[in-house]
């Protein structure tokens, strides 16, 4: 089976170009969830832990099942560690067997703003120019890149709490076109965006975007509620437009809607994403209506990532080739690879 | 982190010597199993697909949290591949970083045979001297060098419907010095056996073992009845004496017991293997009674399987480092690990 570590995926994003992987990575998503109906879906397993959660996304079609480990240790970049590492596996349905152990840190980063990108383009107004970004930690600079190939963004409004990860958002975007606006606060950031895109860490019931600040034609993408406990959005803008979902069930637990009751979800729920792709649902139909996507990850988007991951591996023959599978003729004859006669 | 591959993992194990992986092993599994209270347990994850299943089997405790992948594909075989393959992960449940990727496929031989040798050691008569094994798949040789360890077992009598496993079964361990008896059915093979210790394949429900062959005395390891639908004792053998399992819940589901109402679940199980370990539990009282441990397995084995892999991978300075986890001084900088500006 292959291994991709962290260089390797580096080099796999290098070789075949940061967008073009983005967009390679759209195609997939889309190609997976249109078929929604044929994955083995459930919510995620979650560990809660005193400093975090350490989760299992596990999901499969007829041909391949995947998982994703990932944590979420809002505490961990206080002591320099990153919030979440991820890593993930990929095996054929058929035998069973594992073809492809990943890193998903950095494809995490990837398939969160490619599945961003996907809502955005059903949902956000054709021309919307300017993002407010809300938090500027690992997640943003994959999500600002992504936002512009689906829209004629010029100019980013962006606040976090943590000036520093503001310098970086800033010298890493920097030389990249943007008309990049520092804000002192959220409200600020929010001021004339067309886009609002809030991906927080922290695990609680926080209010970082206040229904007053949120203008009639305005799509939301809420990508940090997500896990029980932890929201970002008033719970009034809800109310405001179109919600919109990964998958229902497992949003109900972890998304900003579990703020409100079954009944209001049922009121408030436009679609599911894949609804979207697949036509039978419409997005956006008037230039003044609020729009919501209420993100929370699901293991699909693994799958597509993961899918991706292992066929441009193989193209430009990248990663590692490592023995997880006995290399024994005889399938009976398991205890022959620690050859107990010698 | 640390990645041992079945290469690494058959270094570790002749380092350290068989029996002694075997020994340390049950040490684990006790120390573990004793604080039973303190892991997070739930059922395995398990999407069942037409040849069959792939299962994630996470636990966690304060200290760490572990899972597994494995299949089960009965069919495999047929066409010269394993039944079962496994990978496993253990993360720091602190700051949530995996800190060893491991194979699981012989390190699930270990954990199964070494989880058997603490049942059969509560549970069988002292003076246990003739093992009957039914199937001499991959799993035998380690059941059969593991009974040894705690029972003086003197002779095996062994059945399996592949004559072909059979003859692999006595080319490992014919120099081993036990007195093997090759059987022409199952109930040739438990004639006159002290323990009956059972592990097949076959995903239906089997009546591998029929009750008239079970006489006074004799103590069961029910080890293939491990997954819906699939049980491998006459069901009346239930009802004969003490039933343990591993994990009440699950084993309901997966276990031999599923054949039997959660009424007469009620009626017949005597304890989990914990409550044995602990000591709140007495295994056998008499030489004439039957006992019956019915395995399905449990994540809390594979736990302590990765626990001393990892203690020994370092140990012996065995195993390869691999980069999974960014390598960044800013946790906020993912994106930095693309080089997005060379």
């Amino acid at each position: 089976m292959k291994l991709v570590t962290i260089q390797d995926l580096a080099q796999i994003v290098k070789k075949h170009g940061f967008e073009n992987f983005m967009s390679d990575l759209v195609s997939y998503l889309k190609n997976d969830f249109v078929r929604w109906n044929e994955f083995d879906k459930s919510p995620r397993y979650a560990a809660h832990v005193p400093g975090g959660v350490l989760e299992l996304m596990p999901t499969a079609d007829k041909q391949y099942f995947t998982y994703k480990y990932v944590n979420g240790h809002p505490g961990n970049p206080l002591e320099g560690k990153q919030t979440i590492v991820a890593t993930g596996q990929m095996s054929e349905v058929k035998y069973g067997f594992p073809i492809l152990l990943s890193e998903m840190t950095a494809l995490t980063g990837f398939r969160t703003a490619a599945t961003t990108m996907i809502a955005t383009e059903y949902m956000a107004r054709k021309d919307s120019s300017t993002l407010a970004l809300i938090g500027t930690g690992a997640q943003s600079e994959f999500q600002a890149l992504a936002h512009r190939m689906v829209r004629p963004i010029k100019t980013i409004r962006y606040f976090d709490i943590d000036p520093l990860a503001m310098d970086k958002f800033e010298r890493n975007l920097g030389d990249k076109g943007f008309n990049l606006v520092r804000c002192t606060s959220a409200e600020e950031a929010c001021n004339g965006a067309d886009i609002i895109t809030v991906c927080t860490a922290c695990k609680k019931h926080a209010v970082v975007i206040e229904n007053s600040w949120v203008k009639p034609g305005v799509h939301i993408n809420g990508l940090g509620g997500d896990c029980p406990g932890k929201t970002e959005l008033d719970k009034a803008i809800l109310f405001r437009g179109k919600v919109i979902v990964e998958y229902t069930e497992q949003s109900m637990v972890e998304g900003d809607i579990q703020q409100i009751t079954p009944e209001e979800v049922k009121q408030v729920l436009h679609a599911e994403l894949w609804e979207l792709i697949s036509g039978s649902k419409v997005g956006r139909e008037e230039d003044s209506e609020v729009t919501i996507y209420d993100s929370v990850g699901f293991a699909i988007e693994d799958f597509s990532a993961l899918r991706l991951t292992h066929d441009l591996a193989h193209k430009y023959g990248i990663g590692h080739d490592i023995d997880m599978i006995p290399p024994i003729n005889d399938p009976k004859n398991l205890i022959s690879v620690l050859d107990l006669h010698k």
